[in-house]
């Protein structure tokens, strides 16, 4: 049984005030055309941010095969040192010839790729200290801040972070959710993005904050049977496009062609709901990390009875959960 | 869409070892026939009882129809003492002619019933005090304590309560559970019971250990459309009958005929793990009900967060539940 398949809508030359009260509240993911987004359209070839270069030590996934996958690992995280151009030329999947390699280096010395031939890279811009600071490109990459323009459709000091993407053509991300509203720029190339409601959280098999269903256009419905009662919503990105990713959507994302994202998170919630120690926007609410932890004190006491009244009581307190806190305004 | 229909099992003569080592363990609700129950079964006639006799302050429910409702609480408590005789007279539903009253005096000067001219009653008996006692037919009816033999398919120390239940013809007693393991013996007269597994709580619309569906046999199924999922397990026990109920297992009986009932309670759990104000059998086991106590204190952590995130957060709790604390042994 194939699940739901939705359009996400795609609405043109939406106004900030618009989407603020409009759009916001519904708490949907749309996609934005036509948006202002500054120069960085058009500007932003290879050849260009070639030219503007800057040398920078970055982090970058090295998958394989297109499809990372988070449970076997078949990628690896790689850290070098890298002109701008080169990691363009990475994402391009040429030979990496201009290598400037540093943790590497006895890797890289005879061969010109980390794992195999046909390995896809993966570039998410980090902060100067990833544990403490986070992105912001206009920080990490102050020669292009200029071109581009976030859309204004926020409070600036809800701002939080801005994340270059950069991705061989085919990779694909893993179904995952972020605690932070995202603004998800496609700048140039294309993007297929598929996304899923939290509210269908059961439907996908969740380790963490990611979905254990990869294949999600062909998934093993022998082994996830409920991923067929997800609803699928999509959406193509393609230059220009501005996609809205509320938090706790999930999403995934392939790309379809080599092209340059930034995305923007910024803060919905006050700024004390958010854990202090997340430089991704990707780190529980506080209140739910506490819930979680109270949680497991629960089992742990539940756990002193045998298996029969351990499943029973179990059982009760999801009852109490879905009486207690379940939404009843949601479908 | 009909719920699966299921039948008691019913096996005659079985042995005390081979209920202990093939028929328990499987937690299952059986019927055993032949059992030597003593000669209560021919003996316990209205007449006998009359006869026996014996002065008794109880508690009975007084119901306007035949089915209670503990919501609507179509019932009240009326405490009175009765000789053993009236007992019996008020179950077969004649006129309360002989009524002692204590309490209710001002009630029953000028008419001979409580409620209504239909009414229906019940009686459970209870201990000495009912807040601290548990009720044991041995002590609270002593007169009759040689005619009865109570199975003795459990060791004596596991012994909780045994209790009385006389009611109306037609009276039907919600959908429940308890929490001791618990032979009904049928001495006179005729019941049909209808059994749900533990493992199908989520179909009953709990409310405490109660179901909120009192009409199990035309449903609202508009307003408990899940009803339909529960499993309905049914046996009808005549006089001499002993249905074995397991811990956990919910119950709904309705009594055939009028006739007399005896329930032996037993825990199947270390003492330890029993709430010792129980005198009931039907208070949650401690642990159950420190990890409830505790599931609260998570569930306000929660209600910190908005709507939205509260209950994606929710649901989360309830898929880390079930991957932790249910069996995966059950089918």
């Amino acid at each position: 049984m194939a699940g739901q398949h939705l359009p996400v809508p795609r609405l043109e030359g939406v106004s900030q005030e618009h989407f603020m009260q409009h759009l916001y509240p519904q708490r949907k993911p749309v996609v934005l055309e036509g948006i202002d987004l500054g120069t960085c359209t058009s500007k932003w070839t290879v050849e260009y941010l070639s030219q503007v270069g800057g040398r920078k030590e970055v982090k970058i996934h090295v998958a394989a095969v297109p499809q990372m996958d988070f449970i076997s690992k078949n990628f690896v995280y790689r850290y070098f040192l890298l002109r701008f151009t080169l990691g363009i030329q990475i994402t391009c999947f040429k030979p990496l010839r201009y290598l400037y390699k540093i943790h590497m280096a006895h890797h890289l010395l005879h061969k010109e790729f980390f794992i195999s031939e046909d390995e896809k890279y993966y570039l998410r811009s980090l902060g100067e200290d990833p544990r403490k600071d986070v992105a912001d490109i206009r920080k990490q990459f102050p020669l292009l801040e200029e071109d581009i323009k976030f859309p204004k459709f926020f409070k600036e000091e809800q701002f939080f972070s801005s994340v270059f993407r950069i991705s061989s053509p085919g990779l694909q991300l893993w179904t995952h959710y972020d605690v932070m509203d995202n603004f998800l720029i496609q700048v140039t190339g294309k993007k297929r993005v598929v996304l899923f409601s939290p509210r269908d959280a059961q439907y996908l098999y969740l380790s963490g904050t990611k979905s254990e269903v990869l294949n999600i256009d062909d998934p093993d419905l022998a082994k996830y049977p409920l991923f067929s009662k997800a609803r699928r919503y999509e959406c193509s990105l393609n230059a220009g496009d501005v996609l809205f990713i509320p938090a706790l959507w999930f999403h995934n994302v392939i790309s379809e062609e080599f092209g340059v994202g930034v995305n923007v998170f910024w803060k919905h919630l006050p700024s004390e709901c958010y854990d202090k120690t997340d430089t991704y926007g990707n780190k529980d609410l506080t209140a739910a990390s506490r819930a979680a932890q109270i949680l497991d004190r629960a089992l742990k006491t539940l756990a002193e009875l045998p298996e029969e009244y351990r499943d029973f009581y179990a059982r009760r307190m999801v009852l109490h959960i879905q009486d207690k806190a379940y939404s009843k305004n949601f479908e």
